[in-house]
């Protein structure tokens, strides 16, 4: 019997979920949104995830349903489970990445370290919060943000106004988010992958580059890292996937503080784009791992094959053309890197794709994956 | 424009090329034999590849094709160029390798080393032929064989009776190619890409194991070879490729004497078993490499990434079940080992998959690999 995995969204992450598929024999089926998207090859069906009569038809004829997005709701995801779905994220995870308020009440009671944060509800709660924290502070919308939308960094309430005045209009109410502004020295990511049957596996910690909001670049694995780090790094994450019973991969964004501490930023349930760089730098790459243990296979090593792995976002993209039309200039000058495209369209600040280099020397790495990543920009 | 490769059968080398044509982003299209292939996933036409017309309908929305095989008649090759598709390899390159005795012709005049060679046309010439070599030598039909098929030893002339009486029935006539039987200590393989404009690379050398015709194991880069050997062989690989204008991969399988000389034994022209590793063990894949050449874009580089890379064919598979079926034993044990499926059902001596290995250690990537591969038989 083949084994057969059904990706709910048609995204670039379900689309690098078809060549492992394809080496290891799985059946990949995908439930778009629309025709011609990233995971076009394997799209099976196209529909809307927020309508749970599609969903379930879909998740008719596959093992276990996973996910390109943590946006299908809630009573979506509570129809399949009453159906007799498997599915990976299950519903209480997930709820935890699709709204910020649920992630730092689950993140305080797991006790793992974050920044200091309320849940505010109108302008003086949040002026409060500010005052209390230096002038300054991080407000973020709740639900639906993604890559630096529904945040804001504000020294004053009034800044978050309007976010405010749509709380008051939405009949559900709600608060917004308020998180002290951390002082970090950078950024960085811990991978886990969890099996619903409970083992994990981690992948090695990686510093990831941040511009407005988006991924640009990751350093695998995280250049002066201390062993002490890592260990705290993957502690909280197995942590995290055990607290919040993650099944499938898990990202934990983290803080390092110039003080040198770790703090909780956000979270991915789904194969993520700090992970990109083990397609190519690791035996098992996360795309793999995601396959694996959402069927709840023993997981793959997770080592890095070379010293250094750098991989960097092709944002935007060509203000002309398709990235195909800059193969001949990026392979001519840059035979190490490994290209990746998504299929997409074009259009600025809009991830098309990436590359990665792999090998001995980190300034060279770094040097000739941003050099070939530059030949698909104008 | 997305670039868009067509390839004429369905196996699993067309299935191996889907997983860097969607990373690249290249519209890979498939002309399967029959519907539920190895290469499925990327069929978007069935039908025969020895009937012109469904050859050319399915060439005319591509920018190139290619072959998953080297069988597809010369005639239906001169219909497509005569269209102005264009081939890659080409009709003259293909004729090569679709017979044994313009392969030994063609190897003679570019001044080639290999095993003494004659066309035989009756029992007499091959009785003179095993006289003059020791008492025995190795006879092939021309066309059609593989794997071993189509390959005798012999030591009496009348041990390939009943292909000369083939012959005789065959109204074009013909000859039965017959050769020395090598001396050798092992067999070699070299792999060569070539652009139609003209570019080469090379892979690593690499060793391959043969049992009962059938490649089983490839260790590579190949163990306890000189500098020498390996430039020789690279040489041989640049001369047959550039000499034939090969465009794409090419396989040259080679003997190595007791005596310390190499010979040419075949060639293929398209990815091949030997060149599997590639997939976990290098740089660039094989398949990516067939890809950019036959599209005409610079080459990947072909630096293996770890010190040794062992692939082990999984031959026949389970007796009872699926490939799938073995994965939670196999995984459990060997979390190193990439598993390679080909969607094809178990029977015996088929080639279902490959298993491979890389690290540090040749004894234990060796060891691992063929105790993970073993796991999917019986």
């Amino acid at each position: 019997m083949t084994l057969r995995v059904g990706v709910v969204g048609g995204g670039q992450l379900a689309r690098m979920m078809i060549a492992p598929a394809v080496e290891l024999g799985i059946e990949l089926r995908v439930l778009a949104e629309e025709t011609g998207m990233a995971a076009g090859l394997a799209a099976t069906a196209v529909g809307d995830y927020r309508d749970a009569e599609t969903v379930l038809a879909f998740a008719r004829d596959v093992d276990v349903i996973t996910f390109d997005h943590e946006h299908v709701p809630q009573e979506v995801l509570a129809a399949l489970v009453a159906a007799g779905v498997a599915v990976h994220p299950g519903p209480d995870a997930l709820a935890v990445a699709q709204d910020k308020l649920v992630l730092r009440a689950r993140m305080t009671e797991l006790g793992m370290p974050q920044p200091d944060w309320a849940a505010v509800s109108d302008a003086a709660q949040l002026q409060d919060f500010i005052d209390a924290h230096g002038g300054r502070a991080v407000v973020k919308t709740p639900r639906g943000g993604y890559d630096g939308k529904g945040v804001r960094v504000v020294s004053a309430a009034t800044e978050a106004a309007d976010w405010f005045a749509a709380l008051a209009e939405d009949a559900r109410g709600g608060e917004l988010l308020v998180e002290e502004l951390v002082d970090f020295s950078r950024e960085l990511a811990q991978q886990i992958a969890r099996r619903p049957s409970g083992g994990m596996r981690a992948f090695p910690l990686v510093e990831t580059v941040q511009r407005d909001g988006v991924c640009v670049e990751v350093v695998a694995p995280a250049p002066r890292a201390s062993e002490r780090l890592a260990l705290a790094a993957e502690d909280i994450g197995m942590a995290i996937a055990e607290g919040i019973g993650v099944t499938g991969m898990l990202a934990v964004e983290l803080f390092e503080t110039v003080d040198g501490r770790i703090l909780v930023n956000e979270l991915a349930m789904r194969p993520h784009n700090s992970g990109h760089w083990t397609q190519d730098g690791a035996v098992t790459s996360q795309f793999e791992q995601h396959l694996r243990a959402v069927l709840d296979l023993p997981f793959g090593a997770t080592e890095a094959t070379r010293p250094w792995t750098v991989m960097v976002n092709i944002l935007g993209g060509p203000a002309q053309g398709g990235l195909d039309d800059r193969f001949d200039a990026a392979m001519a000058s840059h035979p190490a890197a490994k290209i990746h495209t998504y299929g997409k369209a074009p259009r600025p600040g809009r991830k098309v794709g990436h590359v990665t280099v792999a090998g001995e020397d980190l300034d060279d790495v770094v040097y000739e994956a941003r050099a070939a990543a530059s030949v698909f920009l104008d």
